[in-house]
């Protein structure tokens, strides 16, 4: 045989029957390297604001009870502490929870943060907490589905007057172009080309007809190459038209069954001059604005958008359409976007995305429905 | 977070206690991808080597039952059809069983081959069979632990008179030398580069003392890049000793317990003028020999040894030393090499290797210790 690495996942059905093992293996297992946590640690965007977003308010920590959900190396917890609070309550489900008590201890704070290892579905606090504090996005804001655990944690253990860092997060899609599209067609045609080859040599040297195959398989590869969203730092300029939201969270009310599904319809109206549509970028932004009644006096925003600068380990997803399609300023958009959790793992997602384009000159262009998988 | 694909594996602690969920989100999933399948049917080292096997010893199945354990697309179970076979059992695990059958059918077999999806060890048969076939071999022979479902199968479903495809297996090691040690050195000194800078930068910009999770992180890049073995297809030219067999496996009499443990002493003596010792290559061979009261005509070999010509997707694993060690022709190592499986993952393996060098002019060399894992 000779089974290669890879990063396929398999396992449940839906959230609701996960089994934990499975889970870990496919999921929680990445979080347990050093290696992972500081390429977290290294996204100064994501950094940063988390560290404003506490420093600038402290009013919220001095003298509070915090609870970080999925703490990994400990270092939200950590600046919960050096801003004044009285009890941090740090929870990782991965051995990472063994580093992380050994840098609280180090940075002297062993008698403010308490490290827990274990799920935040199963361990208990003796306390109920002002404060829940977790850096759960993954990327384009929902895969992973680790917010359910965020939520979870709130409805558990959220005192009613609590805030939630961060407090709000929406999810951005925008039409773009790149070069990607060119290259992924190329890639799949070569795969294929070789499939070909591959199938008159099993035929010549093998006496077996391969043929019955090659749906599936150009199925499995169009998937891999055309289907799949990919990770991608997109420049502002690759931005080809209006970002619409198509999704809004209060981390204060959220329910699970109110991010199952992502639906949105929206238009955006291209602001390019004679270029091409070549699919949708998608990302997300967080706010951290307290609480209504307790509101931050500083408030901070974590963006994923597209920028000029080195951006963050989130990137954007993009969905690529194969061909591109010829547009213009002023031709309008309308999208129907629906994202779902993958039946085969509730931590990956399926979008569906349909859209007619009405060119500036009235002309409606043929509409089109696309799938896609982000793994 | 932002969680990366990766192939970490976690799990069981052993062979014994298998979670089959956790089991199949590791390690099966890989085989469910007729991309997998493409890049093993394309090995013609393999696939020349079972094809020889059967066709050139029609005697062991015109007529007979076959049992094709993890048929993967079906291949060998059509051989065997082809080869003359009265009923083939083909049994997979994975949903790579319903191309198996679709392929089964195209090439018009499906009155003879008869494809089972289940684990070996759940599946139950109508009868017992003369031929028990199966491509089992992981990396370095024994990775992916394959080779206990097919002793599953052999006890539960081989006649007495049974004769297994193929029906001997041995392991070779070999001193080598390659470029890789330096370049892996170097990738894991500028990791720990990037880490103090990193270090540095944490302090810094957001008050926090990491230093306490250096330690850590460099035995987990050290693990990472010099204790992992390394797949690699070795030019015969980096072969600078003689190899010696660290295991052998009699397919019709092996015991799972006689695998769970590679354990071997054995001497090589170095056979290039003025050369380095860069480490060890491991790599195996099977034999199909039929049995000796129902032999094979034509006695096939495969092998994965070093080849001047491109070699097989197996290719070998090679476990490097740093930093390399000089030697040359008539000096002689002694080498302890023990193989066992990963506590984590039974289907992965952790090496010790100690080794002691005799220059050719009778002066010892000191002695080392290596720890390698097989991932």
């Amino acid at each position: 045989m000779g089974s290669y690495q890879n990063g396929v996942v398999g396992g449940d059905r839906n959230a609701s029957s996960v089994d934990k093992g499975v889970d870990f293996a496919n999921y929680f297992c990445t979080y347990a390297f050093l290696y992972h946590q500081k390429e977290m640690l290294s996204d100064r965007v994501r950094m940063d604001a988390y560290f404003n977003s506490i420093f600038q308010n402290k009013h919220h920590f001095q003298g509070k009870t915090v609870l970080d959900v999925g703490t990994g190396s400990g270092i939200l917890a950590i600046w919960s502490a050096q801003a004044g609070a009285r009890k941090v309550y740090a929870v990782e489900a991965t051995k990472m929870s063994e580093h992380a008590s050994a840098l609280v201890k180090a940075n002297n704070l062993e008698d403010v943060v308490e490290v827990i290892e274990g799920s935040m579905e199963d361990i208990t606090l003796p306390e109920k907490v002002d404060v829940i504090i977790s850096e759960w996005m993954g990327y384009f804001l929902l895969r992973e589905s680790m917010f359910d655990s965020v939520i979870c944690a709130r409805d558990r253990w959220l005192k009613p007057t609590g805030v939630m860092y961060p407090s709000h997060a929406r999810m951005w899609v925008a039409p773009i172009r790149s070069g990607l599209t060119d290259q992924k067609l190329n890639d799949y045609e070569e795969t294929m080309d070789d499939w070909y080859n591959f199938m008159n040599d099993t035929k010549t040297n093998y006496g077996v007809d391969m043929s019955v195959l090659t749906k599936p398989f150009s199925e499995e590869q169009k998937k891999y190459y055309l289907q799949t969203s990919l990770w991608s730092n997109l420049h502002p300029h690759q931005v080809i038209g209006t970002a619409a939201v198509v999704k809004e969270i209060n981390c204060l009310t959220a329910t699970v069954n109110e991010i199952l599904e992502v639906k949105s319809s929206f238009s955006s109206s291209i602001t390019l001059e004679n270029t091409r549509l070549s699919g949708f970028g998608g990302w997300f932004d967080v706010h951290f604005r307290g609480r209504r009644e307790d509101p931050a006096q500083q408030e901070i925003e974590l963006t994923t958008a597209p920028r000029p600068d080195n951006g963050t380990h989130w990137g954007q997803q993009v969905f690529l359409l194969h061909p591109p399609i010829r547009v213009s300023v002023g031709d309008g958009l309308n999208v129907s976007f629906l994202m779902k959790r993958s039946k085969e793992n509730h931590r990956l997602m399926e979008v569906d995305l349909s859209c007619e384009i009405k060119e500036y000159s009235g002309k409606l262009l043929p509409a089109f429905n696309k799938k896609f998988y982000i793994e």
